[in-house]
């Protein structure tokens, strides 16, 4: 297969990341998200809120970083930022498996640039990484706070306060100034009552 | 409002996109596409076709740029690519005042930069917003040939060779070489009969 033949196979495959649902809602509470819009809020987020990354941080690298990050799922599907850790590694298997799949659609060198940018999503190492995850925590927290007690996943899935904020830190590792924002939400959240108060 | 205050804000407003319906469909026939996940699958292919785009492009400006360029839609809705002029003229006005509302709904500057953004995009004169809008343009031909006869809107819709050829040219605009790709696959969809041949 010529390049762009090979190109246009992968973007045709991931047109399949449309039909992955995730744990979240819409902020009308319609209906699931998806994880291609999902990545697609991600990727405005990057955009909008770019301010809020550490100084020198190269923005392309996220936004392609969130573009890419959740291919995988076209294979292994969405599993809930609160899964047990068998299930975790379970996941992170399946998604190995799949980056190896679908990036192997690509022309050799594309696939290999490409498989690079998911395995640093996934590493968390590099600062680029790092805001890019830190804003796949903080979207459906945002989403949450505006379904509240609609029926947002926090009250559905039993969660609570400090299973939410045990995540905050993963988000201030990437942005200090959107933790201290997501940390002040949740108590917020829990003084609304839209989330449960600490367990313990 | 703090900045980002406003900046949470206008990403929570963003979120209505996800119920923005296109006249395209999802590669498996299953349910129209929004107008989030399809923005998400131009990002995608900026990503992986970049090489087509003119040398010197600035990549991380055409990533912007179709991250941004529908969500006026939230107020205006979409419209077929195919619309007579009346149509078009009724949805320029009501996008414009659709990018009026949301953008202000930012920092002032940021409102500018990226407003900026969007009419770049609307404008099409930088090789940017050239690439972009060839993006744009390809990606629900792409859609329609793997629908094909299941339904795509071409044949939903009525539409023949000839109207789709007129689209091309916006594509070779863009990227020479993506533009032969169009041109040569609406031959491949005539030929197996799911496009209707030129009427004239």
């Amino acid at each position: 297969m010529e390049p762009l033949d090979r190109q246009i196979s992968f973007l045709l495959e991931a047109d399949r990341l449309k039909t992955v649902l995730r744990q979240s809602t819409l902020t009308d509470g319609s209906r699931r998200e998806n994880s291609a819009e999902h990545s697609w809020h991600l990727a405005l987020m990057a955009l909008v809120l770019a301010e809020h990354a550490p100084p020198g941080t190269d923005l392309s690298r996220v936004m392609a970083m969130v573009v890419l990050h959740d291919l995988v799922e076209i294979d292994a599907g969405d599993l809930s930022a609160y899964a047990g850790e068998a299930d975790q590694a379970r996941q992170r298997q399946a998604e190995e498996a799949a980056a190896d799949r679908l990036f192997a659609l690509l022309p050799s060198a594309q696939a290999s640039a490409l498989r690079a940018l998911w395995d640093e999503f996934e590493e968390r190492a590099t600062a680029e990484a790092k805001f890019a995850r830190a804003l796949d925590r903080l979207q459906p927290m945002l989403i949450n706070m505006v379904v509240g007690g609609g029926g947002g996943t926090w009250q559905s899935a039993g969660i609570t306060a400090d299973q939410v904020l045990a995540k905050v830190a993963l988000i201030e590792d990437g942005s200090p100034s959107l933790g201290a924002y997501a940390r002040d939400m949740i108590n917020r959240a829990v003084d609304r009552g839209i989330l449960a108060p600490p367990a313990t």
